[in-house]
C-alpha cells in the first residue's frame, strides 16, 4: 500500500513520510503522546471516521510505531488499546518541531494548547541541533551533505 | 480548502499540518531546501503530476512558506521559480527531525542519501531540545504541559 514518494527512496524524509505522511496519521500519534490509548477515546477526541482510524492504526502497528493490546471492561467484550513503542516515542522531536513551527507561524489569539518546557526550570524549550558531544548548535552551525546512499 | 484536522484547532501540530500535511507537500519543501527552485526541476526530480505540483506550490505560497518569482531564459517565455522564505527556512528542524527518525527506523542498506553535520567539525548532529539559555537537553528533561490556549 505504502510506497516511498519521489524518486529518491534512500531519502530518510521520504521514508519517514511513507509511515507518517498520510492524513490523520501524525494526529493519531499526537493522541497517543497525550495518553489516549483506546480506539473509542482517539476516535471521539479527533472526530475521525472509524474506518480511517482503523486503517491508520493498523499502519502504525505494522510499522512498529504503536503496539496493540487488548483490554476488557467488566461485562464488555474485549477491545483494543494502542501504546507508543520506543520507535513511536522517538517521534517526540518530530512532534515538537511541528509544534514549534506552528507556534511561530500559525498562532491563534488564545495561544497554543500545549507547550514544551524544561522540567527543572519550567522555562520553554526549543527544538534545535545537538552536536555529537552534546552542545546545542544553531542552524547556521549545521549543514546537510550527501550521505553514503547518495 | 484547508481545515485544521481534529477537534483542537489551537494545537500547533494540527495547525502546522494544515499547511504541510497533504501528500507531497513536505517533499516539495525538501526539494527547495536542496536548491531546486524551478517548476520543471521539482516536477522531474519528484516525478509528481503537474496539476498536483501546481496545487501544492500554490498552497505553500499562500501560507508564506515559498515565494514565487518569475525568470526568463533566452528566447523562452517567462516561467516561475520558487524559493524558501524565512518562514520556509524555519522548517529545517521539521525536515531534520523526520530525517533523523527515518535514518534510525527506516534505514536502507545503502545508508541515507543525506546527512546533517556540524560545519566546524564534520561530525554528525542530532535533533534535540535546547533550553531557554542555550543548553542541549535530553528528552527526559523536557515535558509537555497545557498552554494558554488549552
Amino acid at each position: 500500500m505504502n510506497t516511498v514518494l519521489g524518486k529518491d527512496d534512500r531519502c530518510s524524509v521520504a521514508r519517514s513520510l511513507e509511515v507518517l505522511g498520510e492524513k490523520w496519521t501524525l494526529l493519531i500519534v499526537r493522541e497517543t503522546f497525550l495518553g489516549r490509548s483506546r480506539f473509542s477515546e482517539i476516535q471521539s477526541s479527533l472526530g475521525i471516521a472509524k474506518d480511517v482510524l482503523t486503517n491508520r492504526l493498523a499502519g502504525l502497528v505494522e510499522h512498529g510505531v504503536l503496539e496493540r493490546r487488548t483490554y476488557r471492561e467488566e461485562g464488555a467484550r474485549e477491545r483494543y488499546e494502542y501504546a507508543l513503542t520506543p520507535v513511536g516515542h522517538d517521534l517526540a522531536h518530530v512532534m515538537a518541531a511541528l509544534s514549534q513551527w506552528g507556534d511561530r507561524y500559525r498562532p491563534t489569539e488564545a495561544g497554543p494548547s500545549r507547550v514544551y518546557i524544561e522540567v527543572a526550570t519550567g522555562e520553554p524549550v526549543s527544538v534545535g541541533y545537538t552536536s555529537a558531544d552534546g552542545r546545542a548548535l544553531s542552524a547556521a552551525e549545521v549543514t546537510v551533505v550527501p550521505g553514503p546512499g547518495a
